[in-house]
């Protein structure tokens, strides 16, 4: 079922290798509404770039027109009314507001935990320091397509609200007949007091976002997934407003030793692969029979027809077992890979977290699956991907917090410094520099 | 000489607006050298793709070429010989050494305070938390314009080292004649250990530091201030690589009362226009005769001829002070405007500390000089600049660590949420998710 491939063979460097970022083809229908909307037909990048500066001009009709032909479908108000929101929630299964409550109450406790104090040293007669603030108003993005993420606007709106951002608003698309985004969207951000809420989707939402339209004023920052549309209009905006990252298709690799279960390997690879056909799980395995193992699963869920099309045709195109000589090697595989999601399925998992470098988060033990990451252990799930784990991070509360440096030293250690400081102002030829130093140290 | 306004007219709010960045129109000679590079007359964006494109595809080649096209210049090594480092060191005046080794110890020594560790908390038999650790591999832009910013390269690397990163490598453009980086910057970077020094500027700099060439290996966060090349390089290739920001010119607020120096305020404004004609230093007074003899001040520098071309440019057509009712509504206006830097010349400074919302930096009392700032103090001089100190901040340690999420809950623990997620996951109708959960439950 997926190819099993021994480490050194050039096929598994192939799988190990991300293919660089290419501009998409885009679907034929997508192309037709681009047709539709700008009367010709135009790549994805150049159509985000149309459709920022129609909202940046336009404000709300704007919204509307485009949400009309590109979504097709129409709000009848940008902004959802409040009524809707707590109907949602009232008329959620009970089971799911009880696991909504706990899910929220763990990722609140977590992030509770972050540090990110203002702090303050008090030396030479006076102070240096941070203020660390929160970031004033934040704006969620939430995918509307595949599956309603309700655990989305958990994992992105719950780090904010701990950070003491005042203002949240969410955007995510109408759906059809309602033209409101999903019920149970609407009842996760109902419970968490955010009470904006806007049906508006792509692009055009992170363009009234990032510059606000009549209904829906600016926001400090963005952050949450989405699809291509809505990864180019953060890409294209970054730097005129806050953006958390430019998240990819989810990742996962599973490094399993022969004490692994094939069962729950193969199930947290099919879990991977269900999220969408670009999706890449990988297993890295010191065991043979293992792999083999995991196949043998994995073809019997295809067979039962249990899988979605989309998981049957990722797991097909995307994902492979890797043969390692043993764990430090898959290890320092995983290392390069940088995957978002590193689970360790193997006996004895802490020994290998010291050497754990690059990875959006790290699951240690077969029963600490992956998938009760995604919904409930705390941390965020919102993380790196395509490699991004080398130099970013899970969304956290750092993200909705800014620092302000403060300069605050006594008069009398900042007159002694100032000999210093002038030497190097005229090294770099700052005469103007130069003479306000002076001018405070007396000279 | 700068023009006063009332904080209600107009012309106040003109000055406290930025305008919108446009597509620069290039001077004469940059058009010049990009047509002789590319053959054909190019936009800055369309230029920085093309240089982007040239340098992942052709290597050192494509950066020797560049570089002696639009810099002028051919370096004999794009990476700098140690003995040149060392022999820059040896051959800098001695009050030039001290000061840069007083400036790098307090740079140091303010790092070392923030806190970035990882943590780990204790339950349901198990653990979660955070690793925080350096990122492995920085790249540090140092610009070689119109000063040699040997401050810009103690107040990126420093950070960096304190977060612990490996490698660390620094790229700025080769001066003529001798082909190398400025003498002071080679210096510094000697003196803080940074031994990987190219001369290497612009977009193409930026490119390798991001794909790797023969004698640069890629980096995996690319930080420092640059021109409009520069920061279009960082823009375009956000996402591909870590970036810190997209600095712009930079910004000055000074609010100061009827007790502050007109002397001191005007050195303060005359410093901050010598970076740039388009810097902005701005006066928010509650005091129209200290308004008054800044401007004298002012007038009385610019006919001595001490200020530079680019100072007097600068104040003639950025500059402005403004009358405020009182100190709040100073308070509220810089707010608003989010500086840089933001300066409180009043009597007393800290009771105004806790209504400081937006600022890269704030620095307290007229003795506190932004100038001691960009050089000694402590915190970065790199800050948010453009208004995005509303949701970004100085370079600091968070910027060179990075967060895995830990998921470590015990086997009962992650037994008995199971439930719990697996409605979550039927509720976004992710059914292998809930399988992977399920199986875990014993369900």
């Amino acid at each position: 079922m997926i190819p099993i491939f021994r480490s050194n063979e050039p096929q598994a460097k192939r799988y190990l290798t991300r293919a660089p970022i290419e501009p998409a083809s885009l679907p034929d229908p997508v192309k037709e509404r681009l047709i539709r909307a700008f009367g010709q037909a135009l790549d994805a990048e150049e159509a985000v770039h149309r459709i920022i500066e129609e909202v940046k001009r336009g404000g709300d009709a704007a919204l509307l027109r485009l949400t009309e032909l590109l979504d097709g479908c129409r709000p009848a108000h940008l902004r959802v009314e409040p009524a809707a929101l707590e109907a949602a929630w009232r008329e959620l299964d009970p089971a799911a507001r009880q696991a909504m409550e706990l899910a929220a109450a763990r990722i609140r406790r977590f992030h509770s935990r972050q540090q990110a104090h203002s702090w303050l040293v008090w030396e030479g007669g006076g102070a240096l320091g941070q203020l660390i603030q929160p970031i004033e108003s934040v704006g969620v993005y939430v995918p509307g397509g595949r599956a309603p993420l309700v655990s989305t606007v958990l994992m992105t709106a719950i780090p904010a609200q701990v950070a003491g951002v005042k203002r949240l608003c969410l955007c995510s698309p109408p759906q059809r007949p309602t033209g409101q985004p999903h019920t149970a969207i609407l009842a996760a951000a109902h419970m968490l007091g955010v009470q904006e809420v806007y049906a508006v989707g792509g692009a055009q939402a992170i363009a009234a976002m990032a510059f606000g339209t009549q209904s829906l004023p600016r926001v400090d920052k963005i952050v949450g997934p989405g699809n291509l549309f809505v990864i180019l209009a953060k890409k294209q905006l970054y730097g005129q407003v806050g953006i958390d990252g430019l998240p990819g298709p989810t990742e996962t690799v599973v490094i399993a030793d022969d004490a692994a279960s094939p069962a729950l390997v193969a199930a947290d690879l099919a879990a991977q692969a269900e999220h969408d056909p670009l999706a890449k799980p990988l297993l890295l395995t010191t065991s043979e029979s293992l792999a083999q193992a995991v196949n043998k699963e994995l073809e019997q869920e295809l067979g039962t027809g249990s899988l979605s099309a989309a998981a049957a045709e990722c797991l097909q195109r995307q994902a492979a077992a890797i043969l390692c000589q043993d764990l430090q090697e898959a290890l320092a595989l995983a290392n390069e890979f940088a995957p978002e999601h590193l689970c360790l399925s193997v006996r004895d998992p802490w020994p290998l977290l010291p050497f754990v470098r690059h990875a959006g988060g790290v699951f240690l033990g077969e029963h600490m699956c992956e998938s009760l990451g995604d919904y409930i252990a705390g941390p965020s799930h919102v993380m790196p991907t395509g490699g991004t784990a080398r130099f970013s991070s899970p969304l956290s509360v750092w993200d909705f917090v800014k620092i302000c440096s403060v300069f605050a030293l006594g008069p009398e250690e900042a007159r002694s410094l100032g000999s210093a400081a002038a030497t190097l102002a005229a090294l770099e030829g700052l005469q103007a520099h130069r003479r306000a130093i002076l001018l405070r140290a007396g000279g």
